[in-house]
């Protein structure tokens, strides 16, 4: 094959750097039939030079200089799998600034600084594109970009974190709670000695801020999301959920929503009572979906695994190939125009909820936790009491109409004031068919 | 908005086509701005052209010379939405050989005559973009095109007929039987007054012949096609898949297996029990689903609206959005060096079975029945004998471990000659692990 080479420099060589070598080797021939061109990686930059890789390079190819690489006039595309904010941002925007496409699975950088480089590859005429980086190998982010140009999105729905909906099934499917759930992920390697960022959902946060930014155009970051973790969701929550025929789901949301001023974009992550009849409901174990609510196309998902070195090396093998057909045809794809986010306030949301309490398992009490439902405006759909103990405690459990979150929460705090109430246990947002389809 | 117009020519102005020009004139802002790019449709080709169509049209647009259109040199795109095979054929060739990208909805056209026209595109150096045609709204082509291109895939299995999955989702959920279920979908439009296309597999056969096309990118057609519908299927079938965790769904498969002379591609639609666990079962009434099986990738499922006329006029347009800005480019989409297809001959398919019989209830009979499986090769996974009746005769269900499908067909011959089997029921695959994931 005399086909033109494409000299790809990749910075970063850990999973799925290597799995990128892999796949790229093993796709040489189908690569050059299809697209006419053959892509090589010629250099890449490591932490330690020293330490095989398991793959196959040209001598001289490994460097601990990234910067070399993005300078290198003998390197035409940048593959950035380093992660985190620094260097990668200013490593992207040199390689953009010399003309080459970057393709890159580094979620943190695009949620923090997406405007700045979307901005720059435009600025420079050139791809940066990053399938990736929001979930894994689901080819999901074009679709959004490019089969839906013509479609406005008014809610995007995800499942975007593998760990927490590990967690999640556990706790549905065999009972345990989320100490024994989290404690066997993390024996399988499905969640870290610290699993903060997942459990907590900044992890989830992050990728919703770059699908919020590229479904509505508009410039949101991660800061801009409301973030609930599942650390608190208790087996009884699970069960509540099961007997009503819901399962919890750690769901990231962005949604175009009216604000007193026009328009404006909620953004949030937190556990949601899903029915098990909603497509998100079948995402089990550490896979990942995304649910899409177009205007003219319905309802849409996108199911597939979130992470690991081959699903998201062939994510960005499908990046790579479309960025250097494109430099080949002198085109590129822009995330162009985008306007600044109107925000909407975290307590402006609108939502149904299921909360439970303990209180006092005496009469009249009920009426008096109703009526505080009553005096702030949110009204309550069903409520069951569990069998009262013998310590004169009763659990009891509400599932709310959608209701204002502000609302919600002065209801929450007038709650605890009630000398009946001994406390407020789990208050999980339920997905109702407003927002469901 | 001073954009470059592109003049768009609509053949055919049904429920698609009158949606997608509502659409178009939506989202032409939204086009603009992203496109750089004006669509207008100045021309559309109808049977009636003193019938209303509910949307807004330049005078004189409107015209029963279909032929007209493709050879109008003021026209620079077609979209194909008249159905059928000719004289849709005749008229896409004389575009494309005219130099103007097509769009087309029209999967029986493509499924007779796909590789025909995709060479044809390819000569004339323009698009020939089919999301549509496939599943609906749901945009999977262009993902398994190009997200993929880097990627071996070996099995699709697709829920690609709406009409089957409403009849299934009815049996399954109302305990309605094939002829309730059946009339249920056409009293809500669901199914046509003759509903043989539908249930008898053959819409599906042809969508599959598209997919598998693509996929595999060899030359397959709907006539390669092994084809069963739903028909047969039972209220006991359906009772049968539930008490062991199944739903029976129709699938339209195709996959790369080892032949003696090499790889084979197997294509066929029939209904499979799917454990309940797997996301295919969780796609619900009319909805469709797509789920790939990729080497590096894993698994992967794309779901949505099959039918209805937004949905699908939302994927015409993409496609249209890309095929204009492609023109623009003078860059176009091929599928390119389409192979003779190796098709797989319909005895050599290798699958589960469960399968049910009428038998006299006496002792012998079931080492009988068990002695004709063993015989031919196919071994029995698990049994189960329905509560005797009072007239002597017993109803007992198989599950079969994967078998030839030519030993199973021998062994169901050879079960209908035996004395004590009064008849064979249905025959339904089993989906297993070595397929499902």
């Amino acid at each position: 094959m005399n086909a033109p080479v494409v000299r790809v420099g990749v910075l970063g060589c850990g999973t799925v750097g290597s799995s990128l070598i892999s796949l790229l080797q093993r796709q040489r021939a189908t690569i050059g039939s299809r697209t006419g061109l053959e892509l090589e990686v010629t250099r890449v930059a490591v932490r330690d030079a020293s330490r095989s890789r398991g793959v196959d390079l040209p001598a001289g190819a490994l460097t601990t200089d990234a910067a070399s690489i993005v300078s290198d006039p003998d390197v035409d595309v940048v593959v950035e799998l380093m992660g985190g904010v620094e260097p990668a941002r200013t490593l992207v925007l040199e390689a953009l600034a010399a003309g080459k496409p970057v393709v890159t699975a580094n979620k943190a950088l695009l949620a923090a600084h997406g405007p700045e480089l979307f901005a720059a590859a435009s600025a420079a005429g050139v791809d940066l594109l990053f399938e990736a980086a929001v979930a894994g190998g689901i080819p999901f982010v074009r679709p959004l970009r490019e089969s839906l140009l013509g479609e406005p999105v008014h809610r995007v729905m995800g499942i975007v974190n593998g760990t927490t909906n590990f967690i999640l099934t556990r706790m549905t499917e065999a009972g345990a709670d989320y100490a024994e759930a989290l404690a066997e992920a993390q024996a399988l390697g499905f969640a870290e000695a610290d699993p903060t960022a997942d459990v907590e959902g900044h992890d989830a946060a992050a990728k919703i801020a770059i699908v919020a930014t590229i479904a509505f155009g508009a410039a949101v970051t991660a800061d801009d999301v409301v973030v609930e973790g599942i650390s608190g969701i208790t087996a009884a929550d699970i069960a509540f959920a099961a007997r009503h025929g819901f399962v919890v789901k750690l769901l990231a949301v962005a949604e175009l929503t009216d604000g007193a001023d026009g328009p404006q974009i909620g953004v949030r992550v937190n556990p949601v009572l899903v029915p098990e009849t909603h497509p998100l409901a079948s995402v089990r174990e550490s896979f990942n979906a995304v649910f899409v609510q177009g205007d003219a196309v319905g309802d849409l998902m996108f199911y597939g695994r979130g992470a690991g070195g081959d699903p998201t090396a062939s994510a960005v093998l499908g990046d790579l190939v479309d960025a250097v057909v494109n430099l080949r045809r002198g085109a590129h794809a822009t995330i162009g125009g985008l306007e600044p986010a109107r925000i909407r306030p975290a307590d402006e949301g609108v939502a149904a909820h299921y909360l439970s309490l303990q209180a006092a398992d005496r009469p009249g009490v009920l009426a008096a936790v109703a009526g505080v439902f009553g005096e702030h405006g949110v009204s309550i759909a069903s409520m069951e009491q569990e069998g009262a103990g013998t310590d004169g405690e009763a659990r009891i459990e509400f599932v709310t109409h959608r209701a204002v979150e502000r609302d919600l929460r002065a209801t929450l705090t007038a709650l605890r004031d009630l000398d009946a109430v001994h406390s407020v246990g789990s208050v999980v947002q339920v997905l109702t068919e407003e927002e469901g389809s």
